[in-house]
């Protein structure tokens, strides 16, 4: 099977991340910052571990301000509700995710208004864009860093500096980036990266973070138990308790770790050159192909290990379903929950195939895809 | 290691919750409800799986009704939040974990009032008090199933008849009960019922459920990205996409799967019966040893897998970690995130030392911890 679905969530994982996990389950999957035994003990350790990891990848001053989520959605959702009250107005793109759009949809109904940023029809954003939408009531910048529709770079440092000028917060969705591209969340004025676990970190599903820049507050999201303050009726304010209520991930955010400690093993640099190798070798073997129609940048330089493309008029599930069926490649058909960024590029009706390349994918696999690329366009 | 601290999470899980959480990982680890190939139809069929198997086993109408959370605590958030608007009373007692009292607490800065209802010195909620609590505005009752801290099993079944008779929604927390008790929502007359599914159940941590009773409308909570109606920017009013954004944990929902699974094999009632010998034995036990002042009712007729105890006025925390160090038995101490339960009870300055006991506890530890205790008596 080649697994071409990454973007979704990667697959494999690094067998580091899956022995971290059944280690931390069989050997000690106590409850976490609950009791103080050794087991609890450990799997806390852990976690602290992770967090402390994740501060240094992302540049956060206080491994303290790294909150375990469970998905990126969670950290989006915490991050834009803590933020935003009635009076406020957010700037966003039409590249971003459901993840982003229907909670400031949502956020509408409670006296938030927004602005959507329209892209070009390759997903780029032009900062100049961010900067004539500022009005006086505007509190959040909201961006993508990568589209997960047409794999667009977007230019985040000369955003973030637009949203520093103007005394903005500047919130980033690093869902396709985060564990792949650098993201120093001090040089590039980011004030919240919200991430999931399970993609570029090589981490399992049910895991994610919401970093928050020394000094930004939030109101408090799901409220609960956290084992701190345990006499108090009230939500502790204090970071990461503020927004960790309830039993954690434990062993997810050890295979986490582990994830990381992997990518920190074969070096960021090493796994992005070899996805931007990959990227560039279907992007230009794909283009040759005739009745293939692919959008974004197509540009290594500005664009991720994403491409979306259509074959003529088919419909995009009708590819992906060739393409699973006879030639056992896992894609993305369909619309990707990201409405407005088909919009931008023109695939609301057609969809689009997304083909998302991984840590462990190969150039066999890419020549293999291409040569039943080729085949589908002579039938449809 | 003794390990009876499952109150806090269940330790160990059954194999076959391992086996299966690593094959979902390792054989078709993509991302349920996003794609449409092999790996991703196969987990998602397995949430599919699991969520009939906790409708059948709670009586809930419709699988689409159990939605799927990351834990208890983000069930009872979207229950609690989504059901209660300004103006609004409930009623709770003071038996609940932070997990209610904190989002109580929290909602009142915004109109929604609550009562607590005060249980007596072992924990027992009377449910004429709920009935005299009942005003106009009273939407909801919310009561856990079984304490966190004393073990006392709540009349349930009377508070559901109470709030049906007066037209009150009932909203059940089974975090100590889901997987252990008969809960049959529709005969109850459970509105909501939240529950972990890494305590009783034998799940993995990461894993929850919210069961919500046909016909119920709850304002939706985290918005997102679902895989349906992708073209939407509002989010999805269909039952579980509402309230599941972004992507789940799905090998952990397939080893919580498994666990309901090996609970169906064993007889959900034999392992209770096997959870109240064990605390009979210990109460029995325990009650003879000069010095222990335990809590709760003390029988298992009104008390489950759940003993806490002090020694003499020995700091909780000290005899935790005396029977740590010294005997290798895992248990929680302090205040439980609960405590108007321990004013209740009267420990609010001393805290508890909780004993839990599991599907794989057994007489002989039960029986060694006794001596440990009898020893340490002695000392303190």
């Amino acid at each position: 099977m080649v697994y071409f679905d990454n973007a979704a969530t990667s697959f494999p994982k690094p067998e580091i991340v899956y022995d971290s996990i059944m280690t931390a389950m069989k050997e000690y999957g106590a409850n976490p910052g609950r009791s103080g035994h050794k087991m609890a003990l450990k799997l806390s350790r852990g976690i602290y571990d992770t967090r402390e990891m994740m501060s240094k990848l992302f540049n956060v001053s206080n491994p303290m301000n790294v909150i375990m989520t469970f998905n990126a959605t969670e950290g989006l959702n915490i991050g834009l509700k803590g933020i935003l009250k009635a009076g406020d107005h957010v700037i966003t793109t039409s590249m971003e995710h459901n993840s982003v759009l229907r909670p400031l949809r949502y956020l509408k109904k409670f006296g938030i208004e927004h602005t959507i940023v329209q892209a070009d029809n390759m997903g780029r954003i032009n900062p100049i864009d961010i900067k004539k939408a500022i009005k006086s009531n505007t509190k959040l910048i909201m961006s993508t860093h990568i589209s997960n529709l047409t794999g667009t770079i977007m230019p985040i440092g000369e955003i973030g500096k637009i949203a520093k000028d103007h005394g903005i917060l500047y919130m980033v969705d690093g869902s396709q980036s985060a564990g792949v591209y650098d993201i120093d969340i001090q040089k590039l004025n980011i004030d919240l990266l919200a991430f999931p676990g399970h993609k570029g970190l090589l981490g399992p599903q049910g895991t994610g973070a919401l970093c928050i820049r020394e000094g930004i507050e939030l109101e408090s999201y799901i409220q609960g138990g956290t084992g701190s303050a345990s006499h108090s009726l009230d939500q502790p304010d204090i970071l990461p308790d503020k927004f960790e209520s309830g039993t954690e991930n434990g062993p997810g955010i050890i295979g986490l770790g582990a994830g990381i400690k992997y990518i920190l093993d074969r070096g960021m640099d090493n796994i992005r050159q070899h996805e931007e190798n990959l990227t560039k070798h279907f992007i230009d073997e794909a283009s040759k192909i005739d009745g293939i129609k692919m959008y974004g940048p197509l540009n290594i330089k500005e664009q991720a290990a994403v491409v979306a493309l259509n074959i003529k008029d088919a419909d995009s599930s009708e590819v992906s379903y060739i393409l699973d069926q006879e030639y056992d490649i896992a894609v993305r058909p369909g619309l990707h929950c990201a409405p407005l960024a088909h919009e931008t590029i023109g695939t609301l009706d057609q969809g689009a195939v997304r083909f998302s390349f991984g840590a462990f994918n190969t150039h066999e696999e890419i020549d293999y895809c291409i040569k039943a690329l080729k085949d589908i366009a002579k039938e449809v």
